[in-house]
């Protein structure tokens, strides 16, 4: 294929295609378009992708991404931030979902994946441990289980559920229910009875 | 967003959210998964960007693409090539295609696109000026226009048929008919014409 497509190309085709969900097809789109565009474009992808690694990192409090320099998460070390109210999260970027909110003023903590045994993950690979040292540490009133609506989901807060058994704080999840502007004829049967079963005063 | 996306986070999602057809979604979920990853999967894809401009140019014959340090693309100096039919592409990338037929030993001409009005291109951006001029100097005596089977190909493909009105030089062009596979009474309109006109002796 030397011929056909130049070395350097193919090299880039195929560092594109380990992108997930990217195929031939489209590393081939991604590389030609950046071979037509203006240099600077490669370039400032290629810097952002040297500092990538080097210039962030995870929070060892809270699990979030942050940038190498900081002690913890701005998210966490923010004053007006309560830290007695803490977020259970999956992944980091559930976090920007919840933020754009603007109506949580708590903490959060990103387990750093579901349990999921077809995936090979444990709960033991999951940042629960640091969340149970953090009831304690924080005095957490209450813990938010924001994972998912899935069956990976609901199985990790419930396994989280029981190993903060011990603990006197008040453990929470997300409201399942119609999500706005869906016709009730087109919700789903689970979604209508979590929302007939959390039905509430008008 | 700098405490919730980190500032190097949100420049690599913001220079993957310039690749064609990539949301900000998408970049999101590329720049998590590098970050997720071996460091050596985002070091290979940086190199590869900075070694893209600087060491993959046009042939200046045929405007395939090639490695700088060549003089012209191999397509064209290997002598088993036959410089005497050359198929006219509208990008590089339509080189691999007609390569992975095994069947065409001739050379090639890359256009550098179609002719189309809505987006700024005309006849004067294409490489025809080139191709006019092979056709003296390689003696050409078969031009396959092998522009895509649209508006922008066919009026293309007839621009170039009016350029070389004046050349002893048979023109000919890619076959339309129903794909393989294909069934009868799933094919467009346009493309069974075209399938009654070619027809051929069975």
């Amino acid at each position: 294929m030397g011929a056909v497509v130049p070395e350097p190309l193919s090299r880039l085709i195929e560092a594109l295609g380990q992108l997930p969900g990217v195929g031939p097809r489209t590393a081939e789109r991604y590389a030609y378009y950046l071979l037509r565009a203006d240099q600077l474009k490669s370039t400032k992808l290629a810097d952002s992708l040297d500092q990538l690694h080097a210039q962030v990192t995870y929070c060892p409090k809270t699990f979030a991404l942050m940038e190498i320099g900081h002690e913890v998460s701005p998210l966490y070390s923010d004053p007006k931030r309560d830290k007695k109210l803490v977020a259970v999260v999956a992944d980091p970027f559930d976090i920007i979902a919840l933020e754009k909110t603007n109506g949580f003023l708590g903490t959060y903590h990103v387990l750093g994946g579901l349990v999921s045994p077809i995936d090979g993950i444990g709960p033991e690979q999951l940042h629960i441990k640091e969340l149970v040292k953090r009831i304690d540490e924080d005095k957490v009133e209450e813990v938010i289980l924001a994972t998912n609506a899935s069956v990976e989901g609901e199985s990790t807060a419930l396994l989280i559920t029981q190993q903060l058994g011990d603990k006197a704080v008040k453990i929470t999840r997300l409201a399942r229910g119609l999500p706005i502007g869906v016709d009730l004829e087109y919700a789903d049967q689970i979604t209508l009875t979590h929302a007939l079963e959390g039905r509430q005063i008008f």
